[in-house]
């Protein structure tokens, strides 16, 4: 893990908890984004891990790392384990071809992050 | 279902294996992709219908509308209940928001055109 | 105006229509979503019109023409002339490139329908 | 070659200079890309044909159908050979995956169309 | 204000002065974009403001923060309020679901930039 | 050539070896993926060198930094002059408009990092 890593990592997490601070208390639109969020994630025919793995692929194809983090935590939390992350990537990768593999590379840096850290 | 969607449907598979045939035939990178494709679609850590699911989302987010008939119908095939290939149209909107909620449309009349057949 | 423009428009508002009974049945989700866009587009400190030009600048530059044809009619609607949305579809164009200059033949039909008809 | 491709490709067309010629006469802002897009595509220290060709691989990447018709055309006519036409949508796929395999079958119908006329 | 942000604004800044210049005075096809631009933002039947809110909302979508920077500061430059871009921010949003949440953040960052100088 | 753009290319290039070392030893559907880029930019009807810059064209369009840096490298190694890869840039931005240019700017630094060197 190296620390530049660790360190957007940290970065995505602040910014996120910052400006999510900023648009719940400001934002309606941003409000009833937060409530279609928490209704997509909740437990339904699909558990929550199913879910989060599906946000983990997207975010990849996207290439947006702010998801990649938080998507792909919220998946290990759910009970995925590294070898499933991986396999999510690999989604993403045949989706998105040669610049999806450039998008894995931060998701392999975030899954470095939470799992190697005790 | 309408009958303007069933042939809609019905094309993109002619369309695709029309050009399958072609591109074993006649490129070897489309068949290195294939073999990508088969690779990242079996079973693993995570089941088919899981994988699946992930490449649905990702589909609905770019709207790739033969993507999304192909990966709808290898997750029915392996398994995937109606409520839960709903569940995974949501990710795929909470992530791409109003046009997601355009390529979804169609990923529903595919829905439709599966599960309605008998 | 020609009739397959005409004919392509009337599908999009028929599919949306249909899309969405069904979604607003089953999705809670989808039902964060419609309120999210109610907000997004009720007059604050912009007025809809301006709000819903910007959704269309979105809608040329994403290429989705189901959003073209709900922003522009909603722009209209809301006392958009023909000369202010054919510079909401430049600001598309300067953004996209060539690929919105593509996009931009749809809104043209779509301005065509909505403004020739009577 | 089957109907419905060959409909669609002069569909394309006809949209495109209808199109145009509405754009010249009515939008400042799309002259100016007339003119961009001529310094673009005209003889430099790359000929006609390679440049082409990069726009046609864009073409496939972003999936812009009409696109795919204008650069395959104009790169034929500036003397690319169909399998060189073929490396190029090769080039489209390794850098795009699965959705572009889908946006590849749309280039074969329109390199058929120009290549199996006579 | 957080320091790395005014960092990267200031980063953007220079390598846009810098690579502009540059292109000028290299590149033919740049100059007709330059062109182009400067067609599409100047008054029209849209005020300045208005094309650059448009302009503001396609970037979030697109998440390109280098635009996100230029057309904020052109829209405040034109008069637009916090209160404006704020809801230029919630269309791009609601046109781009979460990734666009994400894209937010930096568009936030900018606004506090520039109108918490003084 | 500033110190914070060799900076970031040198890291592109270590986070690539890294990551690149990892997939190759732990996913399969990786290397196909390389199989697939190998067999992709292998010299066929066009050289290495004509491919590289479609894939080049492609990755200014993407906002692939990591891609652009690959490319443009390859292009180079292959016998691409600067004013070569200026012409594929200008592809770049026909095909993506104001985004694009920002996109070049990076290209930009990449190709004053390897002609500049010695």
């Amino acid at each position: 893990m190296d620390s530049k890593a660790k360190e957007k990592i940290e970065k995505i997490i602040y910014d996120r908890k910052r400006a999510h601070k900023f648009f719940v208390e400001n934002s309606r639109v941003y409000k009833s984004f937060v409530e279609m969020e928490e209704r997509t994630f909740s437990k339904g025919h699909l558990d929550k891990k199913s879910k989060e793995l599906i946000a983990l692929g997207i975010s990849i194809h996207k290439n947006c790392e702010s998801c990649m983090e938080w998507h792909m935590k919220q998946a290990l939390d759910s009970g995925a384990t590294k070898e499933q992350i991986l396999e999510a990537i690999e989604v993403g990768m045949e989706m998105g071809g040669g610049p999806a593999t450039v998008s894995s590379r931060f998701a392999l840096q975030v899954l470095e992050h939470y799992t190697n850290q005790d």
